[in-house]
């Protein structure tokens, strides 16, 4: 059986393009004891990706050069010879940008069609919906009545800090690009006010937007966005750090003047927490009640979301550019087969 | 009675200096009932001050134009009007830079002069202690093993800092100005290692001396000190924002590149924990052993203080410009009578 798979070329500088990747195609092999053949049928397409792409010291290692890209996949188990598995079962797994995957059955966690359509094990109920529910409650801990600000915000993670925020009694300010984006987080959502970060008067928008100041920054864009966000922290003011897609792609340190004194001055005369965050499974199961309370409120109607498809594993290079650059509304998902 | 005191004149651009403060004679009035006259002994200057002469947005009010500088004070009554004080009694109080001084009974708190010298009431035992043992423990949270680094480490803060995180097994690199300060953190503080910040090569220095990297970072200090430990922290490392001195007199943002982005990037992908604090008497008496363990700890000879006092309120000024500079090794106290 022939397996397709994208893997690194080149490390890109700046923006990720088709030279970044190549297509490669290869022969699988006989099945292990203990392995699973599975075939993917949904790739995430997620931001942290870039930082992938990078040998700058991080949490996790680069994917090195020649290697398949890295990317969490919902897929069907079509050989087993791992007792916990058989073939038809669907899965979770770490699978990257391939159209096959043999995998240790162990390392691939089991999900149920029946309880939720199984493209959420990658957004709502997966990685992306564990670092909102996770960022804003352990990390920005938004009490009722405060105001909670995030960007990105129809993304499958901005999305749910909204709606959790609001679960919570909080108020939900969300920070989008375009009209059409802010009506979503409006109306389908359910934030209190969006704000089309292209609008000329953005910064003054977002000030009328949050009369009180800001009490949580769900942090995921950085760049302008965050410079108007972070002049309207309040002391006590809480910054779940969990992205910056304005710069992934920046080469080198943007001009004068430097305002990192500044920020930290804030930082410390308003009492601010800065939080810099991965989410961490393990650490999701343990302390919070995600795996209980996020289903429950999908199924109250409380907790919506929006994915966005493109088919083809050929057309993640060219999808995956357009997230850095936010072409897209809500998760992107790849459908490989 | 006359009073003298040192007011704020005019609210400085840049370092403050002699035209800052301005110095008044008053009569002191009748006391009220509940209220003591108090001789002000000793006062201590601390960096907060500086942020107190700005009207920048911040934790607490500015103080206002021909107001009397604030401040921390070791006083005797000289009489009283308030059942729980007597003629005599040590107080700690928060009277500011002037010889006499009105209070509300209720408002300062006995000092024991048997139980410790009076001046640590206002050092070690009192609000530097305070921050440094809340800030270190509670937002550092050391581990056996791990590094700490702290700058102006000589100082009351800095050196407290330097010696609990020893106490929790912690190694201890201390940065200070000058060789005769650095001498005095391995010497007298038992710090592992003493850096100065003075030397051409002292990012070089850093570096040797933390090969593991950094854990935890106690920040008094801010500026190139500041730069070079950042670039020393740990993936998971927690920076206490205490103070940044060195950017305290900037009149404007300093020239570029903007570096801010790629602090941020940096807190991101090491998930690194900055928190600015102050301390809060209140909270580190509910959260902390702060008043069992220090004194302990001092009376073991494990947490060694230093003190230094210069004679006269005439003075103060003059010492909190140098303060700021870097002037003093130790605590700073001016003798007021």
């Amino acid at each position: 059986m022939r397996n397709t798979q994208i893997r690194l070329a080149q490390r890109p500088v700046g923006a990720p393009d088709q030279s970044t990747f190549t297509v490669a195609h290869s022969d699988l092999r006989e099945l292990a004891e203990g392995e699973v053949l599975l075939a993917v049928r949904w790739l995430s397409l997620d931001p942290y990706m870039r930082g992938r792409l990078s040998t700058a010291k991080s949490y996790a290692a680069p994917v090195e050069i020649g290697e398949v890209m890295v990317g969490s996949t919902v897929a069907q188990v079509l050989q087993s010879r791992y007792d916990g598995l058989s073939e038809g079962d669907w899965v979770l797994s770490y699978s990257g940008w391939q159209t096959y995957a043999i995998e240790q059955g162990r390392q691939v966690r089991r999900i149920d069609p029946d309880h939720a359509p199984v493209t959420t094990a990658l957004g709502v109920l997966g990685m992306p919906g564990m670092t909102a529910y996770w960022g804003l409650l352990e990390i920005g801990r938004p009490q009722p009545g405060e105001t909670v600000v995030v960007a990105a915000a129809t993304g499958p993670v901005g999305s749910a800090v909204g709606q959790i925020a609001r679960i919570k009694g909080a108020r939900a300010v969300g920070i989008a690009g375009g009209p059409e984006k802010c009506r979503v987080l409006t109306e389908e959502f359910g934030f209190d006010v969006a704000i089309d970060h292209r609008a000329p008067d953005f910064a003054e928008q977002l000030k009328a937007a949050t009369p009180d100041g800001i009490d949580v920054d769900f942090e995921n864009v950085g760049g302008q966005v965050f410079s108007a966000v972070e002049r309207r922290l309040n002391v006590g003011a809480r910054v779940a750090l969990c992205g910056l897609v304005a710069n992934y792609n920046d080469t080198a340190p943007p001009p004068g003047p430097d305002r990192l004194p500044a920020f930290l001055s804030k930082v410390l005369t308003r009492s601010i927490l800065v939080q810099g965050f991965i989410v961490d499974t393990v650490k999701v199961a343990k302390q919070t009640d995600f795996l209980t309370e996020m289903p429950q409120w999908i199924a109250e109607g409380r907790l919506r979301y929006r994915e966005d498809v493109v088919e083809g594993l050929d057309n993640a290079p060219a999808a995956f550019a357009g997230l850095l650059r936010g072409d897209y509304t809500g998760k992107l998902l790849i459908k490989v087969s």
